[in-house]
C-alpha cells in the first residue's frame, strides 16, 4: 500500500481536519466531533438537506454542502456508514424549523441509521424524509429499481434538491424534486483497477492487467461482467445502451450527462468517453442540455468511470442551472 | 498499459474533440485546427494572454483559457511542444490590437517555439512579450531560478496576469504582474508512481512499491532523491523546508497555497497533506490567506502531489480574488 497519509487509523481524522483548516469560511464541524459537518450558513425557514455516507469518495458525500445545495453531512469511516448519533447531531445542528430532508445513496447501512436519526428527531419535533440515490443500472434489472445501488447520480439530486429548498419550497415540495430527479437518471460504472482501504491495506479485489469490470459499484460491487479492456467508444455504447434501454426519452428532450471518474483516471480519458457519448447521443437525436466532466464520486485511487444520464424537463434544467458553491463543486451566476 | 483510449495516435485529437463538444459555450478551435484553442470571447482592447504546452496535464495547460483567465492556448502531443505555427495562429486568434502575453511553463522546446511565434507576430504587427513559470524549487538550486521548471506553481501567474488584464492593463503591466507573481511563487512535488505515454505504452521510469521520489518533475525529470515513503507530515515538512529556505516571508505577510493532486492521488490523501501544511504555516507565523486543493497540473495517471505557497501583497490577493470561468476552473463572484 502506497498512500500519503499519517497513519492508516488517523485517515479519516486527517482529511476531515484538513478540509476544515482549508474551508473554514465555507464548513464547520457540529460542536467538535469532525465527523459531522455542517454548512457555515442556516437561513431560516430552509428545508435543511443531510446527506451521509462512509469515506473515500470525496468530493462524495461532504463536499456537496454549501450554498444552493446540502446543509449537512454525516461522515462515516472508508467505506462505513456513519452512525444514527452523528446523523441526529447534524440533523439538530441544521434544522431551521421547515424540516430535514436526508438524501444519501441506496445502502442497507445508512438507510438503517438515517432511519433511527429519524426517529430521534421526531422527540425534538424536528420533521424529517428520506430520499435515496438509486441510479446504478448495472446493480438490478430494470423492476427491481429499489434495490439498485446509488452513485455519482446523486450529484443531480443534490443540485436541484438544493436549489429548490434554496427558493424556500416547503418539506414535501424540496422532497418531491429529489424523487423526480432520482427517478430520472441512470449511470453506468466501469472498473479498471482497485483501491486500498487505508486499514486493511491491500485491495479487496483484483482486475487484471488486459481486463475491465463493467457496472462494478464503487466499492468494488460485482458488476455485469469482467471482460478484455474495451475502447472508450466501446465503453460509451454498452453504457448508453444500458442507459437509454432502461430510461427510453421522449422526442424532443434533452439529457444533462455526467462524465466522473474513480480516482485515478486522467481528465484527458474523461473527455475522450464524452467525444463518444455525445456522438452516440447525437445519432439518438438526444440533445444534450449541459454536460459536467471531472471527479464527482470516486472510490479514492480507482481507476474507472461512470457516465450518467439525466433526463430533463424545463423544472430540472431551472434548477440544474442555478447557482451554487461548495468547497468543491460550484457553478456562478453570470 | 491500461487506459480508456480508442487508439494511442488519437489520445489528444479525440480528448480534445471531446472538450469543444462538452464546452462550445466557453471554447472553440482556431479555424478547424483542434490543437490552436481559444476562447469564444474577445475584449476589444484587453491584452490577450496565450499558453501552450505538452498534452497529458489537464487541466494544465488549456483548462485555464475562459473568462477572467486566458484568451488561448496552442495544444502539444503528450509531453510535446506544440509547434511555433499552432503558438502563431493562437495568437492572430486572439488578438484584438493591445497585445498578446505568452505565459507557460520553462521548458527549452516550448521557450523556442513560443519565441519563434513572436517573430511571426511581429510581421503582422502583432506586438509580444514572454513569461515563464520557473516554480519548481527542487529542479536548481537559489541562484539558478532561470533554469528552474515550470509546474502548479503557474496558476497563480495565469490567474493574477488574467484579472489585470481584465482589467484593460496595457501588455507592460500585464507582463509585470505575471513576473513579479512567478518570482513569488515556489512550488515542491514528490511522484509515488509513474505514468505512461500512450504512444509509448510503457513507464519510462519505475518508483519501487514502498518509496516516494522527492522532487520529481512533472514529466519524471528526476528528483532530488529516492527514498522509503513518508508520510504526509514527513512530506510537507521537507517542502516547507525547502519553499521557506528559498522564499523568506517578512513578518506579517500572507499566503496562498496550492496542494496539487498529480494525477490518481485522492482528493482524501490532498487534504491529508494540507492539514499538515497549515500547521507548518502557522509555527511559522504565516497565515493563509486562501488555499485551494485539487488537480491543477497534472501528469496523467501519475500517482503524487505538489506543494505551492504564493507569498502574497495587496495587490495579488486582490487579483486572486477576482470572479474567472473556464471549463475546468471557477472563481465565483460572491
Amino acid at each position: 500500500m502506497k498512500k500519503i497519509l499519517n497513519t492508516p487509523e488517523s485517515y479519516v481524522e486527517d482529511m476531515l481536519s484538513g478540509i476544515y483548516k482549508a474551508h473554514s469560511d465555507m464548513v464547520k464541524p457540529v460542536s467538535e466531533d469532525l465527523r459531522c459537518y455542517q454548512s457555515v450558513r442556516k437561513l431560516p425557514g430552509k428545508v435543511a438537506i443531510v446527506t451521509g455516507g462512509g469515506s473515500g469518495h470525496l468530493p462524495l458525500f461532504l463536499g456537496y454542502v454549501g450554498q444552493g445545495m446540502l446543509d449537512g453531512c454525516a461522515v462515516g469511516g472508508v467505506f462505513q456508514s456513519p452512525s444514527a448519533e452523528e446523523m441526529y447531531e447534524v440533523t439538530k445542528a441544521v434544522d431551521s424549523g421547515a424540516g430535514v430532508l436526508y438524501l444519501f445513496g441506496n445502502y442497507s447501512g445508512d438507510i438503517l441509521n438515517f432511519e433511527m436519526a429519524g426517529e430521534l428527531a421526531e422527540m425534538d419535533d424536528i420533521k424529517t424524509c428520506i430520499v435515496v440515490g438509486n441510479d446504478d443500472v448495472a446493480s438490478a434489472p430494470k423492476g427491481n429499481e429499489n434495490v439498485r445501488r446509488g452513485v455519482a447520480g446523486i450529484f443531480f439530486m443534490y443540485k436541484c434538491a438544493g436549489a429548490k429548498a434554496d427558493e424556500k419550497a416547503d418539506l414535501d415540495q424540496v422532497k418531491a424534486i429529489a424523487e423526480k430527479v432520482g427517478s430520472r437518471v441512470r449511470t453506468m460504472g466501469f472498473a479498471l483497477s482497485p483501491c486500498i482501504i487505508p486499514e486493511v491495506g491491500h485491495p479487496n479485489f483484483t482486475v487484471a492487467d488486459d481486463e475491465i469490470s463493467i457496472g462494478m459499484g464503487i466499492h468494488g460491487e460485482p458488476g455485469i461482467r469482467t471482460e478484455k479492456m474495451l475502447t472508450a467508444k466501446e465503453i460509451a455504447k454498452e453504457a448508453l445502451d444500458a442507459i437509454l434501454a432502461d430510461m427510453p426519452f421522449k422526442s424532443g428532450e434533452q439529457a444533462a450527462v455526467l462524465i466522473n471518474g474513480l480516482g485515478s483516471t486522467p481528465l484527458d480519458e474523461l473527455y475522450i468517453i464524452y467525444d463518444a457519448v455525445a456522438d452516440i447521443l447525437k445519432d439518438n437525436k438526444i440533445d444534450v442540455f449541459k454536460v459536467w466532466v471531472g471527479e464527482f464520486a470516486t472510490s479514492m485511487e480507482m481507476a474507472g468511470a461512470s457516465i450518467s444520464v439525466l433526463r430533463l424537463d424545463d423544472e430540472i434544467k431551472a434548477l440544474l442551472s442555478k447557482p451554487a458553491y461548495t468547497p468543491f463543486y460550484s457553478n456562478p451566476q453570470l
